[in-house]
């Protein structure tokens, strides 16, 4: 396989394609739209759900697991949610296979094995969750409940991308049940700022805190509160959402619960969720044209040494320092590996870090040693620097946080470089056009007018930002009256 | 809900039912032979999930991740594994639902979504998986693949229990590729003794370790290890396997590779997997009739301080001084809850933790404190001992491990206790219905009288122990000579 990629210019939408296979994060599969996740995408994953169950754990979330199956009559039950994922559903609609009575190597499905009730693979679980709550809650003593789940969803996407829309991904849903709506939406917000401290702090990844508007909202919830993030090509990608429910879910289910006066209520709810969707604004976000760069905190590898050998009689000398290197950088903590394969140049193995993103790269020869000194490169600037043998775990470690400041940096400046004002619709369809990124302009507030932009631009409002200035001006299309400006770009 | 707890005496299966309920560990769900897997269940599993998780990383295993649905056309590729898993299958056949035009409120399966080729749920994912190892596989030097998977599966079961047998559940599924069948065999024996140390030293559940009849092989296996445990009621239960799958996969799935000279060969495969129904014979195999009793080193709570309070003016200097024992307690790496829930009584959390099986009970009172001690309960014995508060923490933790080996030598006398010679097939009948457990006899090696062994008494063979002592004898069905005993046993 060819380790050559296609550069952003070229084909930006191509050179994203090559970063996930060559970078072997994912694979395509057999099944329409669905992928596999390699070791290292999939360790790339766990490193991020270590982080994020922690941060659910440390905010008095409790995991459990609920069936992958919804029945269709409590799937329907919650009208607007179930219209809007009743057209993407997979449906099963048998429970066993039979010989083909005309070929007796292929199967079919026995028409004798039809069930009663179709199930559907759950596409979120609202449903299934709160048809079980209603067992869990009596009284306002049952709550609240803080319930996360770590599982597979799936969805029947037409057009799919590695990552970004697989018709099967991995992800978690939080599903809280509260006494009063206050509750609930302090809880959303709470999940709301859990996530854009996860984007920040660990991906890297600068985000816009905001609310959708009605049109963008999840089906079945009273507000979607979401995190916005900005690709490299100027699109925006939604990176996590968190969901007041308000008391639907609890009406469509009739969870009620008993108040200290004994006075019966309908239980508030919240739900949230972020899948492997990061993956791909984690590669779009940081990534150049020599590959994957990975954000040191999250990394699965955050340092690989290469030894540099010359004839057989410096490997022992080499050997024995990367070893003391080795064990001085796990004990700092630092996931690091030593690449001794003899079968690869230096080059190659250069060339093959870069590519998967490996935050920190020493090369180590012989007369290096002698000198009592290293080669250590940075992935994100290739910056090169030689540094001494004494203290190069500290260096390495310390540089290891320089990196992650560094990569959260340049994305923000990216992202704040391209958050541009439009006050026409000219100007509005020109930074589109030709600069991208968020437009920050006025709307009249409808969802008419909304649709329109859509239809005419392709650009959705993207959220209305939390804590938005307040300001006087008029819609771009319409040129009624506004009283903030909103963020609408092109999205993934 | 009533906390009592039906005895095993009375009712075994009911008794095993209230535990899983009362106890909290996994709720029935509206989904037929689904369960939801409630926070404490789901917390034990996550336990379970990361002790194993380090040891097949500690073995050099990657985890990965590969998709939900298997297309017919694979699945029916290994026409043994087909054939074993066909009649229990959830089959997707649609990708839509549309609002029924008789009932807009209804939802209805969309004729015109079908699918080209049915999509089958996965109940195990060797197809697909080696199907995708064969855009892998190249080489030699592609060679060891060690992959691990995470993941749910269904298989459609007629007859579920929580835990035991449920439509879907929760397991880990290894797949390894190597380049000759020495190294294949080496990594299911492997596998085989890591499952064997989890349950032995983490579940404190004794285990023999043996190899399958030809009978209870899974489908496409060349050879199936398996380690059996024994119930309290004398049912033996299979708790983990690990199969070597030869070339059959490689061939079905046409994956070669080239050796050093350049010989194109078949692949040789393992695979193997335990599943959530741990959590059933960890509950089987260890409680009593007042409720769960968790093995320490993977309780999801190890220690419980219940304050006994005596007026208000007890509060502050109980609180003070169980805050104390927390700190130290956690220092030293114990779990531990501090339940100063006011609106229960002291009995009545003893009763609950009880049932719950957190292994060490502290009850903290003034007067203790005022006299410098404290009363330690432990859950597996019921024992109390009033302990000096000066290095509580250290009785603590030395307690748990003593728990956790006291559990582990009563289950294995009892297992011991429960392995019987019989040398006629009356005796063996005897064994069987009077005592239970296995029964060591010999069995003439063929599958027929296996099955007629079976259907006499509902007994299987539950595995021919490695390392078995070679013993001449005759069948004791068939009179048949035979070289070695085997374990009968009638079997969850």
């Amino acid at each position: 396989m060819s380790k050559e990629i296609t550069s952003r210019e070229k084909d930006y939408s191509q050179w994203y394609n090559d970063l996930i296979l060559k970078g072997e994060l994912a694979d395509y599969s057999a099944v329409r739209g669905c992928m596999v996740i390699k070791p290292y995408g999939f360790s790339l994953w766990e490193n991020m759900r270590d982080v994020l169950d922690k941060m659910f754990k440390d905010t008095g979330h409790q995991n459990a697991y609920f069936p992958l199956f919804v029945p269709k009559s409590l799937f329907e039950a919650e009208e607007k949610n179930a219209e809007g994922f009743a057209k993407e559903c997979a449906v099963v609609t048998h429970y066993r296979l039979k010989t083909d009575p005309e070929n007796k190597s292929k199967l079919i499905v026995d028409p004798e094995a039809r069930l009663e009730e179709e199930l559907i693979v759950r596409p979120t679980s609202e449903a299934i969750i709160w048809n079980t709550y209603k067992g869990w809650i009596q009284s306002y003593r049952d709550l609240p409940i803080l319930v996360n789940q770590w599982a597979n969803v799936v969805r029947w996407e037409m057009r799919t991308r590695l990552f970004l829309r697989t018709a099967e991904f991995l992800w978690q849903e939080g599903h809280t049940a509260h006494a009063t709506k206050a509750e609930a939406i302090e809880e959303t917000e709470r999940m709301l700022h859990v996530y854009a401290t996860f984007a920040e702090e660990y991906m890297a990844l600068p985000v816009v805190r905001g609310v959708k508007s009605a049109n963008e909202r999840f089906a079945g919830a009273e507000d979607t509160y979401c995190i916005e993030a900005m690709m490299q090509d100027g699109k925006a990608l939604q990176a996590g959402t968190s969901h007041f429910l308000g008391q639907n879910f609890a009406k469509a289910f009739d969870v009620k619960f008993a108040d200290k006066d004994n006075k019966l209520d309908y239980v508030w709810a919240t739900s949230w969720g972020v899948s492997t969707r990061l993956i791909g604004a984690l590669v779009m976000a940081h990534s150049d044209d020599d590959g994957l760069v990975m954000p040191p905190r999250i990394a699965p590898l955050q340092a690989v040494i290469v030894p540099v050998y010359k004839g057989e009689e410096s490997k022992p000398v080499i050997d024995a320092k990367a070893a003391e290197i080795m064990m001085e950088l796990k004990a700092l903590g630092v996931s690091v590996k030593y690449d001794r394969d003899d079968s690869k140049r230096p080059g190659w193995k250069f060339a093959e870090y870069e590519m998967k993103g490996v935050p920190v790269r020493i090369a180590l020869g012989q007369r290096d040693i002698e000198n009592n000194q290293v080669e250590v490169a940075r992935r994100d600037t290739k910056e090169k620097n030689t540094v001494s043998l004494e203290g190069i775990s500290t260096y390495v470690k310390e540089l290891l946080e320089d990196i992650q400041v560094a990569m959260f940096n340049k994305a923000k400046n990216f992202r704040d470089a391209h958050i541009t004002k439009a006050d026409t619709w000219d100007e509005f369809v020109k930074v589109l056009d030709e600069k991208g990124g968020f437009v920050a302009a006025h709307w009249d507030g409808t969802p008419e007018t909304e649709e329109e932009i859509k239809g005419k631009t392709k650009a959705t409002i993207r959220c209305i930002p939390l804590g938005n200035e307040q300001e006087d001006g008029k819609c771009i299309l319409t040129g009624k009256p506004s009283k903030e400006r909103v963020l609408f770009a092109r999205a993934y």
